[in-house]
């Protein structure tokens, strides 16, 4: 950690921060510059010090060298993280599809979707139980009902399925009609879940927040890792700007970012960061070419008739063509994508 | 609602628009231009059938002419609400300030800063028991042990106290403890916890998410709303943008936005969205010239050591040398601030 | 245009509404909701009228049907624009690379690149002569010494160049010496420059502004189409948001989101908008699968002593790779590629 | 400027690395913590030699201790700068008012705005005769023959004007006709004009750019200072970001920073940054309290017949009861403000 002092100050300040320093425990280094007065402040605790400093009169500002996540980083554990939903490996070669419909709205469409995404190459399936929506009085999810109709789902499909947890008091249940525990991009920072999911041993799939840094999304994920659970997979979805033509600006230099700086897989979800099933396929190619460890796409088979998402939701038939270019990308970068079964 | 349909679009397709629009409950309303089709929708519940309409292929774009949130509109209800925190009326032409630390840490720091508020006429007195922090290594709260403290802190100097709610299952001890119940900017989207205050009759402080856009800030208060409790107050605390000389860019225009959109009270908290403790006073006034509410300002009486937040806690002097000039711009405008209390 | 009235509005002032859209040319549509009133004015002109309309008092806002921009729109013109730059084809399949370094140094940093540049498959030589510095006291270009420089490299490798114009006066002396002239993102709503650049010949390479909309960039598309030029191939180069883990958030939804609003090219630069030389294959790669017409990449046979962005200078032996995995992507989506020749 | 090691660099590297500071001119100062090495580059100048560390590959970021701007900083001159335009002082104690059109449309409402701008206490007279406009087809000013209206509008009243320059090649004609030059948002970064009017000894308004950053800011108004011209006042116009119920967001928090960081005064200008009359007063309150030196307000005495930003113009007499409360609000925080004479 690097405290820099404001111009002109006094000899005795400069002491008084060195003290500070070293009352917390680290250990102090001075620089004197021609303009600033610089005092380094080393110890693998500094990055949690940081506001001690800040907050002192005398100093301009201070600078972290060390990053404040540890345990999901890559100087902390160089190989990648494996994460096992059911029998599918994420952060491997493969490049890994979940998809599925933004809501469970009812068996016979959840099936079908779920079908549909089988044969064409996906392997996990996605469905929303519990939905978290902006306005009250629209489609709130049909709760526990949902999650029972994804087990059935998983049964006729062999898929392992994996839904949204928005409420603390709900945990037990979605682990246990559920194979990979989700946690949405509005409750990237909602720190009581996250302690929550850390303590389960179920995989988690951590979202990034909707106007979230990767830093940030990082530091949701050490909240998780820290509780004991190593079982996280990250998600690009598009972050708030300025730009209005796609519902979120999708930022897929998250994927080459997290991969340097952390172990951790990252996915990422195009239908939710673009908005507009008609820009889906390019930036799901776009997603893999960049290396993302797997993709979430939303499928229904009557987008006009869903409660929830319609603008964003893929057809089961566009769906088959971009799996197959999808595979196509992958072996050209190296990686791989299963082979459609013959339905 | 205007539903525009792509160039092109057959005399079937605008046919089958119509009859979805009737589907829906709308009256369906054609404008036929040179180069676009156009469809009103008309009816009081139409935005909660916008995506309906997104989701039809031959769809080029829908716009809302009503707007989404409902009781918490002036459309709805043209007079200002007020909103009674113990015998303090925020929503009418006081400037209410609330103040205190960031967290409660002890009783001895508490109470004195509790009593710099109040002697320099501070009429809410706020503190965090449970703190939403972004590293999981940073000091949590102290739990129900700081709510004690708050009422005990309420005691001493007769300020009601407000304090945050992170978790549904706390809500019942927060509630007991104190006077009003802060929603934070990380739950802002938090559905679970606005649902819970809603069914509270207790005053909830909602605070603008940390990317929010003022329609999502009024469509959680609807939430809030749509439960049955009235007694919201709007807080301004700054949002995210790419300027970093400040933690947040505080978006002080949210204040004639809101009173020109909502009944709700809106108050600002300069702290959170400067981030330094250098800029609040400047900050505090142009969000009473603004025409504020209220304002929300750290208070402690040592920054230096304090557990949370420390850069950004004003100086008990400093506090009362702002109230009084607070009091002259209210006055400027034709508000009032109470004269502080001899002391 | 849909011009959308405040609720209580009389009847008198809807006449005058009335009045003025057929003041404006303009065909006017009335259309009574239960809450809202609101006006149609149908006419190809309408967008241009916009503001009249919303400076009116009983106008509570107004909505655009029609797009502000037209000759470089697909409705105007819905084949794919092809833009010739020497005999370089940009807009068809092949996915076109333009490469070099920032700034034009001395000949030989620059016949080093463009030899790179030529070798790995890069069919566009690019250099600044004229630099747009944040910092007055940094390296600004060797202008007219630079474009000589940029016409020898031309000379010996056979590629054509692109450069950057940042002053109307120079336009003459950069159109002699280049074969595209560049319009930074800086630059991109300096409408006095792409007027001048719309009254040449030339073809353009147009760049996004750093926080410019889609709109806005087709917006200034439209300025240089305007005046005469067709020779028009568009840049995502990174938008400014508040993730700061990268120079710029490289937005390669505008990829798609341009192809389906315009019929002009549009080509993607990693390099400036990672800001870090780690970054840029995968992000190249992806704006390949995503559908970009090209690329451009900074390339320096020695980015340590690059006088300009030496920090996302691409080294040329990671350049030949990274075409390699290009072509490969290319044809998995069904574009071309040029084979490298043996050099 | 701290230089940041990555892990495991090897002591040969880190002696590259010295070299190349003192190479540079810098003092090099290392200093060792457990997982990081540091080293520090002392010197005045290290701030245009950051690039050269990044672009090393074992360097993992780089971190400048002292400002890129000198000339403007507070660090160089510690005294408030007053720059004179006519009689008219800004920078001290004064709140100086600048009001008029968006455009000068014709002699008649240039002269009534310039009437009303004066009886209300307004101390310049601003209006646009050069036009930035986002659309080819928009009213583009009326170029030198708005310059003339101005001068006359300026000879009827006695207040001084300032007019927006756009293209180099208009540096004199403007210079000769007004008293004060601004350069808008969109050529913040128009460094060829920046250049320009550096050049001039005429005072510069130096407009934020739209998505500029405070830095950024300094750095375009070192430009100017660097070229001899030291009459320069800095403006808040609101930046871009994603809420979209205001035109930008009007960023008041550069007021106490850019008079912390910068002995140049800063002015405000609410008409662009909200885009709607309505909430012009509220907003130009607050800057006022902010501590804005001055203020820039869009005036027209018909709105709805103006050329160009009808939608934010404040009517004459909205802006004379505005005038009042500004005055009062200046005297609450010990500023002043012309009382208005008898008209």
């Amino acid at each position: 950690m690097i405290i820099v002092l404001k111009p002109h100050t006094s000899e005795e300040e400069i002491q008084q921060v060195m003290e500070k320093v070293r009352q917390a425990g680290l250990t102090p280094h001075i620089s004197t510059g021609a303009e600033r007065t610089v005092i380094g402040a080393i110890g693998s605790d500094a990055p949690s010090k940081k506001e001690i400093f800040e907050a002192l009169p005398m100093v301009e500002k201070v600078v972290l060298i060390l990053k404040e996540y540890k345990l999901v980083s890559r100087d902390f554990k160089p190989q990648d993280t494996i994460v096992k939903v059911g029998d599918v490996e994420i952060g491997g070669d493969e490049v890994v599809v979940m998809a599925g419909p933004c809501a469970v709205e009812n068996e016979k469409l959840l099936i079908q979707a779920a079908l549909a995404v089988k044969a064409a190459g996906g392997r996990i399936l996605r469905g929303g139980a519990f939905k978290p929506r902006t306005s009250p009085y629209s489609f709130q999810g049909l709760g526990v009902e949902g999650l029972k109709l994804l087990a059935k789902a998983r049964e006729e499909t062999g898929l392992p399925v994996v839904t949204e947890l928005m409420d603390a008091r709900d945990i037990d249940v979605v682990a246990k009609y559920s194979d990979m525990i989700q946690i949405g991009a509005r409750n990237s920072q909602n720190f009581t879940l996250l302690k929550e999911v850390g303590m389960t041993n179920k995989p988690v799939l951590l979202k990034r927040g909707i106007s979230g840094t990767i830093k940030e999304l990082l530091m949701s994920a050490e909240y998780i890792r820290s509780e004991g659970n190593n079982q996280i997979v990250l998600c690009e979805r598009g972050i708030r700007t300025y730009e209005d033509s796609t519902r979120n600006t999708f930022d897929l230099s998250a994927i080459p970012v997290v991969k340097s700086l952390s172990h951790l897989p990252i996915i990422a979800d195009p239908s939710h960061a673009l908005g507009k099933r008609d820009y889906v396929p390019a930036m799901a190619l776009a997603a893999v070419a960049a290396g993302a460890h797997g993709l979430m796409i939303e499928v229904h088979v009557n987008p006009a008739e869903a409660l929830c998402d319609g603008p964003q939701a893929t057809y089961p038939h566009v769906f088959m063509e971009l799996m197959k270019t999808c595979r196509r990308v992958a072996e050209a970068i190296g990686k791989k994508m299963p082979y459609v079964p013959i339905s």
